[in-house]
């Protein structure tokens, strides 16, 4: 079964949605016995190409995106609390991600699960690279050398390249699930990636 | 149970998945003994002041959207073709509908049904009076009757008046559900709808 493609899951560390799907999107991959592939982009320079902007920030559609991401984390049973700063500064918790992935894979997906908890569970800020230091070390990652990390040059390069990939790959927005191909667009599409895993396609 | 509140369906004519969601919304109110209370609007009168334009215009996610309709269609097994002229205009459909409602509500709901099918299912050009005229002319209703009634002020201003009240409702997108003062946007919320309808929310 090892050859069989990976799930690619696309999110924003800003993005309600995103962490709802990332609860998620794991149990979906271990069911089809599939990989996944945990892949944090900007969505910041997606907005610059699409002309978006954060969806709490858009008239009459923020009001509604406030209230749906909370019964859509109550519907899934999962803590949900919207952080005071938000949009959420992503650079550095992205950065992280994709040093850590180098050295030790499963250790990126853990960090990422504890930083999304860290902001939609508990509403925290992690806008600063200390604050995402400070996540990183209670995993017993060495802080120091992640400080250095986020400001290595190769490591900011990467996330620009793994966003321009997203970008390519038609990623408009977070979450965004690629799986043999077919492209879904948001939280609420995770069915259907269950279901068309299930059933090759409709 | 006829004291029970109604399910507010509001829908633009231009929009897919206001059609998709048309097919499904009275099976659903149906099944929990409501009624069903459809409401087209101008969605074009609410961009303004969102700012958002139709999500085929958009860049990446108009191409996502496209591809999204037809497998959105084909999972609920539903008759489906983009109409080549698109947005459809959809100010004569709406006056129809409000003109027909105040004389016989069923057969009002049955041309909403009508002039859907004939644009998203035929995939043909309802924009011109003419069109939705010919369309209302199969289900008997008298055509110069109603090509009198789309140029009655009355009519023009109650489309104006239920535009502006589903603006004032938050009504943002299409299809938008109001059920018990929750609202719903989106196609992919109505199993949502129905689970709310079922539990009482949660």
């Amino acid at each position: 079964m090892t050859d069989k493609a990976s799930i690619d899951f696309y999110f924003e560390f800003s993005s309600p949605y995103g962490y709802l799907a990332s609860l998620r999107i794991d149990e979906i991959a271990a069911k089809h016995v599939r990989r996944s592939v945990w892949r944090p982009f900007l969505l910041g320079v997606v907005f610059q190409i699409t002309g978006h902007s954060p969806l709490t920030e858009q008239p009459l559609r923020g009001d509604y995106a406030q209230h749906d991401f909370r019964r859509s984390a109550r519907l899934q049973k999962a803590p949900f609390m919207m952080p005071e700063e938000f949009p959420v500064l992503s650079i550095a918790a992205a950065r992280a991600f994709y040093w850590l992935e180098g050295r030790n894979p499963a250790q990126a997906k853990q960090l990422a699960q504890a930083l999304y908890f860290r902001i939609f569970g508990e509403g925290q800020n992690i806008s600063a690279p200390e604050a995402v230091i400070a996540v990183a070390e209670t995993l017993g990652i060495d802080g120091e050398e992640l400080a250095a990390a986020l400001q290595d040059p190769v490591v900011k390069e990467r996330l620009k390249t793994e966003t321009q990939t997203a970008i390519d790959r038609g990623v408009f927005g977070s979450p965004f699930v690629i799986v043999d191909g077919e492209p879904f667009w948001g939280a609420d599409r995770l069915d259907q990636v269950d279901a068309w895993l299930e059933t090759g396609g409709w």
